[in-house]
C-alpha cells in the first residue's frame, strides 16, 4: 500500500509529493527543521498528512535535545513553534501537536519529572514515537471508517467530481474523499472520478490522477474551469472533497477552488460532500471567517516547473484555500458517521459524544 | 499600437501568441495552409482575430492560384475548406470567409468573368486584399464603438474580472472585453482587472496580463478556481468576457471556464457582460446546444511547456469552450450598443436594423 511517510532508523521518510508523478522519491527527514521545511514546501501536504508529519517532527525534536544547560521546556516549545509556523490553515497540524504535547505531559507524570535526563531521554522518545505511530494507525482506521460511511451515499454507478488530492497521499493511508471512492469500489460500486487539476500546484493532475490510476479506478483529468460545464451536461452525480478545517458552524476551509465547486454544485442540484476525520473539526474556530487562509508565493502562478507562463513581474493573488459556507455543504463525512447538514448543533453533538 | 497581424510584401505577418509573453515573434504566413496551421495551433486566436486571419488566408489562396488546367471555383472552395476546418466554435471564422466569398462574387460581376485570367488575377487579389484590410479597419472601429458603449456601464472605480484574452490580441486591434477596459481608462475611470489565468492554454496569464501591463492598466493574475473566492469577498464589481459565438436566443459560447464565472456571478449578484462585435452573433444557430464545441488534445493538460504535469497516459476531457445560457448574461456589448438582456427578440432587432 502507498505510504505517504514512514519511520525508519530514527528518521521520518517522506514521499516527496512535489516530484510526483514523475519520480517516487522518499526524503529522509532526520530533524524537526527538515520536517517543517517539507510541510512548508508541500513535499508533504494534505491536512491529515501534515498533522502526522508534525507529530513525527515532534519526536525528532525530542530526540535531538542535548541538554547541557539548555531548558527542555523552552526547547520543546521551539520545536512546536518550528512545526506550527509552517502552514496556518489546516487545523490537523495544531491538533497533532497538541496531542503530542498532551502525551508529553502524561510522560512527566509517568517519569515523575518534567524533563528527560540523559538516561530517560530514550524512553521519552520511544513513548512519543509510539504516540505518533498510534496517530498514523488511528488515521488509517478513521479513513476506512469514513470511507465506508461515505460509500453508502453513492449510487451503484456514480461519477464523482473531486478537487485537489484528498487521497492516501493527503493522509497516512487510504484517504478521505478518495477513501470514500476506494470504499465504494471495494463494496462493488462502479465509481468513476473526474479530477480537477487544481491550480496552481496541480495536486489533482499530479497526485489524484496518479493515485487513482495505480488502483485502476477510472479517472479523467479536467481543468478547474471545466467542472461547471460537466455539471451542466449532467455528467456529475456528486462532488466529494476533503477539508483542511471545519469551523464550529460547519463552514469549511479547503483547497482554493472548492468554494466555486460548492456554489456550482448547488446551482446544478448536485450533492456536495466534504470528507474529513473529526481531527479536522475545530470547535474553537467559530466560523469560516475566523480561519486563517494561507497566501503563497505568486511564483506558483508565474512559473510552472521552472518555465515562465506569465509576465515575470505581474501582480498575483494566490490564496491557497477558500471558505465554503455550511449552507453549501450537503454533508460532512467523518469516521463517526455523516452529518447532513453540518450544523453547529450537529457538530457539537458529534464532538462531545 | 499592438498589431496582432499585418500584411507585408504579399505575406500575412502573424504575432505568434504561443510565444508570448516570452518572445514577440512574428510568423510570416506566405500561403493559406500556413494561416490555417496558425489558427489551428493557436498562434493566432480569439474569435475576431481568427476571422481576420482567415480573410487574409483567403487572399493568399487566391494569389497562389496557378491556373494551368485546374478549376478556379474548385480551388477557391478548397481554400475555404482549408481555412474553415481549423477551429469549429468561433463563428467569426465562417462569417469572414462568407464576406470574402461575397466580395469574390461581386468581382465576377465587375470583371464579367467567374474566374481570373493570368492578366486579371493581380486585380482580383488586390480587391480581395482591400476587402480583408477593410475588415481589419472595421474590426478596430467596431471595437472602439463597443468599448465606448461598454465603458458607460462601469462605475467610476471598477474592479473587473475577465477570462481568457478578449483583448487586442484576440482581434485586429483594441479588443472587445479589454476594449471596454481600455475605453473606460481613456474616459478617466479607475479600472482594475483580475485576470483568470485560463487553463489549459493560459491566455489570461500569457496574453491578458502581458497586454494590460504594456498599457499600465493594473492587473492581478489569479488561478481560475480563485474567482469565486474573490466574488465572495466582494472584490469584483463585474465580470467582462468576450464571446466566440452568440446564438439567436442569446446563449453564448466562450472559452472554457466562462460558464462557471457566469453562474458564480449570478450567485453573488455581480453583473456578467459579454463583449463582442455583431459578427459574432449567428442567428442561424438557434441556441447554445447547436454550437459545436471544439475538443482539443489532452496533452494541453498533461504537459506544460513540454514539462509533464500529470501521469502521461491519464484520460483527459478538454473542451475548449463552454456554453453560457442567456439567462446568466446581464448584457451583450456590441458596436451597435448594449442589449440587456440578450433576448431572441432583442438580438433579431439588433441584426436586422
Amino acid at each position: 500500500m502507498l505510504k505517504t511517510m514512514y519511520w525508519q532508523d530514527g528518521s521520518l521518510m517522506i514521499l516527496d509529493q512535489t516530484a510526483l508523478p514523475l519520480r517516487e522519491n522518499y526524503i529522509r527527514a532526520a530533524d524537526c527543521a527538515r520536517v517543517a521545511a517539507a510541510i512548508k514546501t508541500m513535499e508533504v501536504r494534505g491536512a491529515p498528512a501534515i498533522g502526522l508529519a508534525a507529530a513525527y517532527g515532534f519526536v525528532l525534536g525530542a530526540a535531538a535535545f542535548r541538554g547541557a544547560g539548555s531548558d527542555w521546556d523552552e526547547y520543546m516549545k521551539s520545536v512546536v513553534r518550528t512545526l506550527g509556523e509552517t502552514r496556518p490553515t489546516a487545523i490537523n497540524l495544531y491538533w497533532a501537536l497538541r496531542r503530542m504535547e498532551n502525551r508529553l505531559q502524561a510522560l512527566y507524570a509517568e517519569y515523575g519529572a518534567t524533563e528527560p535526563t540523559p538516561e530517560t531521554q530514550a524512553g521519552f522518545v520511544a513513548a512519543l514515537l509510539a504516540e505518533a505511530e498510534e496517530m498514523a494507525a488511528d488515521d488509517e482506521r478513521d479513513n476506512r471508517l469514513l470511507g465506508a460511511a461515505g460509500a453508502a451515499l453513492l449510487p451503484a454507478a456514480a461519477t464523482v467530481l473531486t478537487h485537489c488530492n484528498a487521497g492516501a497521499l493527503a493522509t497516512g493511508a487510504y484517504g478521505t474523499a478518495l477513501g470514500v471512492v476506494r470504499a465504494a469500489r471495494e463494496a462493488g460500486r462502479d465509481v468513476r472520478v473526474y479530477a480537477c487539476e487544481t491550480r496552481p500546484c496541480l495536486q489533482g493532475a499530479r497526485l489524484t490522477a496518479w493515485e487513482l490510476r495505480r488502483e485502476n479506478i477510472p479517472v479523467t483529468l479536467i481543468a478547474d474551469g471545466m467542472a461547471a460545464y460537466l455539471m451542466q451536461q449532467g455528467k456529475i452525480d456528486l462532488v466529494l472533497v476533503g477539508a483542511d478545517r471545519v469551523a464550529a458552524n460547519g463552514d469549511i476551509a479547503n483547497k482554493i477552488g472548492t468554494y466555486a465547486l460548492a456554489v456550482l454544485a448547488q446551482a446544478h442540484a448536485i450533492p456536495f460532500y466534504a470528507a474529513a476525520p473529526t481531527s479536522t473539526i475545530d470547535l474553537r474556530t467559530g466560523s469560516g471567517g475566523d480561519i486563517p487562509v494561507e497566501e503563497r508565493d505568486g511564483d506558483e502562478l508565474r512559473f510552472l516547473a521552472g518555465v515562465p507562463v506569465a509576465p515575470p513581474e505581474v501582480a498575483v493573488y494566490n490564496p491557497s484555500f477558500d471558505i465554503t459556507p455550511a449552507k453549501y455543504v450537503t454533508g460532512l463525512i467523518t469516521e463517526k458517521g455523516v452529518i447532513s447538514p453540518p450544523s453547529a448543533a450537529a457538530l457539537l453533538k458529534l464532538m462531545t459524544t
